[in-house]
């Protein structure tokens, strides 16, 4: 990251200084870093839930979100829903696609590259019979999920594949996905 | 699942008959099962990125969503994005609330008891040392998720716990989460 230096003002969108000067704060005070994230849904009715953001704790306080976003998730007519909004698994390859994508906007802009364009497709391959319960056998999850970016700014394409390799292995979502976190599941 | 045989007609906007029409003829075709789902993901700007569905394959062919989903993901102000929309991490709440409530729909309605609420609250908690590179002890997703269910119904709170339980062991965001998955990574 030897190009920071040279990055003294807004590039891409992300306000460099203010994004090293959090760092710092950071580095200083690391129970800053400890946050939770929050959601809450309700069940409206087949297999149509509306998911409804929260505030989150962070940064030594509790945030509120600048509004609340609201998402309808739903099975689809073939999978006997209403399509009222995407699959819940369509959710997770919006996660992992813009978890990755949040990165590469912060360390392009650090390293002081001028991004034109990064765009991803996702796909995420899951066989049924897991969730019909029709065999033991089939996981209920994805088997695999591919993602493939495509990057283009005023660097090499190595340093540009370079800033997406980064992103990923720093990415939360990627962490998430690919190593499983532990679920503590309540019925009130 | 010795309820199924009394209910002739759709309950809680599940049309059960259908919904075991489709199990049975699955059964008797199990490659009707593969299914692919897909996502578009485009940087827009700093941490901002907009997510786009796509169609999916399943039950033999290609499918489309009935509308297309469009939706934005962004950091919070507190990390240096403009909260355009939820943080990625928060997607992945979204697609366990929602994907556990979805099969309480599918597993009370086959079992005759009508839904009146089903409310979740999810949180997630993470130590953003781990993306900000600060520690290589700490991952870089959540330490842990907690979900909290509230159902009611026409059945005995035993039996609602139950129905709970068995949409989490049949769950596929719940197995994606707390188990993991390959992730196939490229950089065009």
């Amino acid at each position: 990251m030897s190009q920071t230096a040279t990055v003294n003002g807004p590039l891409n969108g992300v306000d460099v200084p203010t994004l090293f000067a959090t760092l710092d704060v950071v580095k200083g005070q690391r129970d800053l870093a400890t946050f939770q994230f929050r959601a809450k849904s309700r069940w409206v009715a087949g297999n149509h839930s509306q998911l409804t953001s929260q505030g989150f704790y962070g940064a030594g306080t509790e945030n509120e979100h600048q509004r609340t976003f609201v998402f309808d998730a739903d099975h689809p007519a073939v999978l006997v829903g209403k399509d009222n909004g995407p699959t819940p698994v369509e959710f997770i390859l919006y996660a992992l696609a813009a978890c990755i994508t949040a990165g590469i906007g912060n360390i392009a802009s650090a390293r002081g590259v001028t991004l034109t364009r990064v765009e991803s497709t996702v796909v995420g391959d899951i066989d049924l019979q897991g969730i019909f319960g029709m065999s033991d056998e089939v996981r209920n999850g994805y088997k695999q999920v591919k993602i493939r970016f495509t990057i283009e700014g005023d660097a090499p394409a190595e340093t540009l594949r370079e800033i997406v390799e980064q992103s990923r292995d720093r990415s939360a979502v990627y962490d998430i996905i690919t190593n499983g976190v532990p679920v503590e599941f309540e019925v009130a």
